[in-house]
């Protein structure tokens, strides 16, 4: 029976067998990350009596985790202090080009035509931003900048929209998701919204309609019944660290590194399909490495054979998702003393590189690519990089100059040479999550097969299918999790 | 109404809601391609009442259009005349490693077991295959021969199973699908299954326990009802038809021309999945190309900006699969005059090459290919050639030698510049079909998302994921249709 216990059926129960409710709320959100949290502070904003059921010991989620940026355009306050035009349309243009192939329009453009407006929705949250712009690739800057590029600037981009830095940041040194965590989670507390956490939703509960009217959950190892008047939101996160998820749906981030929290397992997923929610893009994920963005651009990027596959100076987390989808998860990133020069210490993520070499046929050999592969791809580089053209992969001049001996190369395989262990490294060089899930309408509502919303059914953050289609920029899961968790906390509060 | 009744809802229908039923059989089979056909002759071996629905005016769907081939090894009787050995172990080797990533072990297993009995029930059917090799890279030979190299002599999977030429096609000169289908179109009839043609199932019909007893369909615009008393067998083929899904779970494949039928819209996908049935690998899909395998043997395959990326000797369809899902489906193929003289003129496909020129210089301009790229991955190429070496890829020694001019160069995206004029082709040089479907047990029983099998329920055939998983060789389609149709019937005919 233990086993059971553990993992029990995620079919739905009838309400018919229900015979006690032990909570009761207009509004059952489930999980409490940032897509948790706004979907309970809007689901309380519309006066709805709101009740949070949170797995872990306390909220926050993959959320507080994340590096914090919120991707936000189109003519913010930051943006404006900072002396940025910028436009919804221009916005929009980019995330329906970098969120593709099959973007959703209808999605990106309402999130770009109201992201000034979410924008002063979290600043009246209390989240800080510095306005201030950070001007060079990072994953995270060294500063506390409030503002940063997200390659924009970058072919093919630049080509379809304006260009504008649209990185939002919480104030940090460092990592920021646990500074807008803080902001929501202690809105969600004052909007009056009941917390419950160390409770593991198992199923959800449907009435003789079909319609979603509560879950069944575990605290303790004693069921809880948990009646939703109106509607239930959930917001667990995405299935990374389910392996047979992974394997059914999304192979290619089997063997690396997940990240979120255990309980991005996927359950939520599946209890929707259970009563017979639609799903999306299962195959989607990112996959971020730990090259230097500012080296990359600098220097050059090259597969198992020593071919280049990319413009360096693109998005970093675009040049991680093409490694491991299209190049078999291999990447060198290859540069020379002048490159590493330029880069300031605090860009180069403490990390030495693991060959040094005096000449390319001697670096080549140190790695083990194929004879003359790495020499012929630099020959090829510096001839038209002397020209401050690279017809391959269209990285910006400003980027290009010839490379020239001694040369280096690091192994996106290596784990970190320097600086503090991370601890979630093991050794693939791929940090993961996925991106497929439940398809919504853009008030949230779970769809069904023949595409109608799910009575009582709500999803939001990434247990949805949301603005990331396969592509993906670093803060759009932040920012899809909280603009589309609000409105699903909305709708499920009118429910 | 005319909408509605054009495309109804997928929902099940509850059993007390039907008062009368038009059809009643034991086994009531969806679709008469080659897994249906296999389906209908097993349950009927086992004394059913067997009724097939098919929606066309006629059996035979994407299978009669196909070329034939099916993927039996082990030691059969044709393999045994040409002389070669097998092993049923070799075979599981070689599937496991290129229906990978994450090939369902158990299945492929018990394929590779049992893929002698299958080929001996195959024949005892009416199936002629004729007891000789063809020995070259080819999609379709241009002889008789019953036997053929499927890229098991290729790398890496030579390293992995000891190679053996498995393509197992019925005789005929070109594409032989119609020829399968004859003889198991005819053994159903034989065989005493009842077929009802033009019948267009619509929804399942389940009971108070979520059992499936029966369809509901459409007959020249009127309804018709048919109890299952036994089991359903849904094997109407897969998506490709069907844009809607392709945007949500296979975008790569929406530009492509689409193979098989109009009716394979995925709607018994849809329609099980609304009973509650898991899918798996819905992204995974096979694009073929229309370039000569020897001559891509003999030649290289180079991508946008004039770089290969595979081993030429490799399975055909495996390149066009990783052109187009890595390389945004762009291809040209390279060649010289020796390796166009040394391909006998019926395996050239009529195609002659696009561009003719002197030096590489010339063509890599008159391509567009960036200025030197092709120059300098032939150099590469030729380097390691006149070694009998291919360090990038792999490729066998026996292809292996230097092009040297004049050259020549063939787009994928090219029409068929001379010989017959293919109506299917529109221009992207890719056709394509969908591998992801419905996960059943290894007798056909459609999974819940709990994994239990859906009482009453099964799939077959492309509606199911089956043998192939996201990798796909010619003839584990058929081989997984008649194979997996045939264990479906029979579990559907003791149900």
């Amino acid at each position: 029976m233990a086993a059971l216990i553990e993992s029990p059926s995620i079919a739905p129960r009838r309400a018919t067998t229900v015979h006690r409710w032990d909570y009761e709320a207009d509004v059952v959100v489930v999980g409490l990350g940032c897509a948790g949290a706004s979907a309970a502070i809007e689901a309380r904003a519309g006066d709805a009596d709101v009740l949070v059921l949170e797995r872990a010991g306390a909220g926050g989620g993959a959320s507080t985790m994340s590096g914090g940026v919120l991707y936000l355009g189109g003519g913010t306050a930051i943006q404006r202090a900072c002396g940025i035009e910028d436009s919804a349309e221009d916005m929009y243009r980019f995330l329906l080009a970098t969120m593709g192939p099959e973007a959703d329009g209808p999605r990106v453009a309402l999130y770009a035509q109201e992201s000034v407006e979410h924008f002063d929705w979290l600043v009246a949250r209390g989240v800080p931003f510095k306005p201030s712009l950070w001007p060079l690739p990072a994953w995270t800057p060294p500063t506390e900048d409030g503002l940063m590029w997200m390659g924009e600037e970058a072919y093919p981009f630049a080509e379809v929209a304006r260009p504008a830095p649209r990185g939002h940041r919480p104030t940090a040194l460092g990592r920021s998701g646990w500074i807008l965590m803080e902001c929501l989670l202690r809105s969600a507390v004052e909007s009056g919204a009941r917390i419950e956490s160390d409770v593991n939703v198992d199923r959800l509960v449907t009435g003789d309609d079909g319609a979603v009217v509560g879950v069944v959950a575990r605290r303790y190892g004693k069921q809880v019944t948990v009646r939703a008047r109106g509607g239930v939101v959930l917001a667990t996160g995405g299935f990374v660290f389910n392996d047979d998820m992974l394997a059914e749906h999304a192979p290619v981030l089997l063997p690396h590194t997940k990240i979120g929290t255990d309980y991005d397992d996927g359950r939520s997923i599946r209890m929707a399909q259970a009563v017979g929610a639609a799903t999306r893009r299962m195959d989607a994920g990112e996959g971020s490495i730990n090259f230097s963005p500012s080296l990359m651009a600098a220097g050059m990027v090259v597969n198992a054979v020593g071919q280049r596959f990319i413009n360096e100076d693109v998005y970093p987390g675009r040049i991680g998702q093409m490694a491991m989808f299209h190049q078999h998860a291999r990447a060198y990133l290859v540069f020379d003393e002048e490159a590493y020069e330029s880069i300031p210490e605090n860009l180069r993520h403490g990390r030495r590189p693991e060959w040094v070499c005096e000449s390319v046929a001697e670096l080549e050999q140190e790695i083990g690519l194929p004879e003359r592969s790495l020499q012929s791809t630099i020959d090829l580089y510096n001839h038209h990089a002397a020209r401050g053209e690279d017809p391959f992969f269209h990285k910006a001049a400003k980027w290009l100059r010839p490379l020239r001996s001694p040369f280096a190369a690091m192994d996106v395989r290596a784990k970190r040479m320097d600086g503090p262990p991370d601890p979630a490294d093991r050794g693939t060089g791929f940090r993961v999550f996925t991106l497929g899930g439940l398809r919504t309408t853009l008030d949230g509502a779970v769809q069904n097969l023949d595409g109608e919303p799910i009575p009582g059914l709500f999803a939001a953050g990434r247990t949805a299918s949301g603005l990331p289609s396969w592509g993906y920029i670093s803060g759009t899961s932040l920012g899809d999790g909280t603009f589309f968790g609000r409105r699903a906390g909305a709708a499920a509060g009118r429910a």
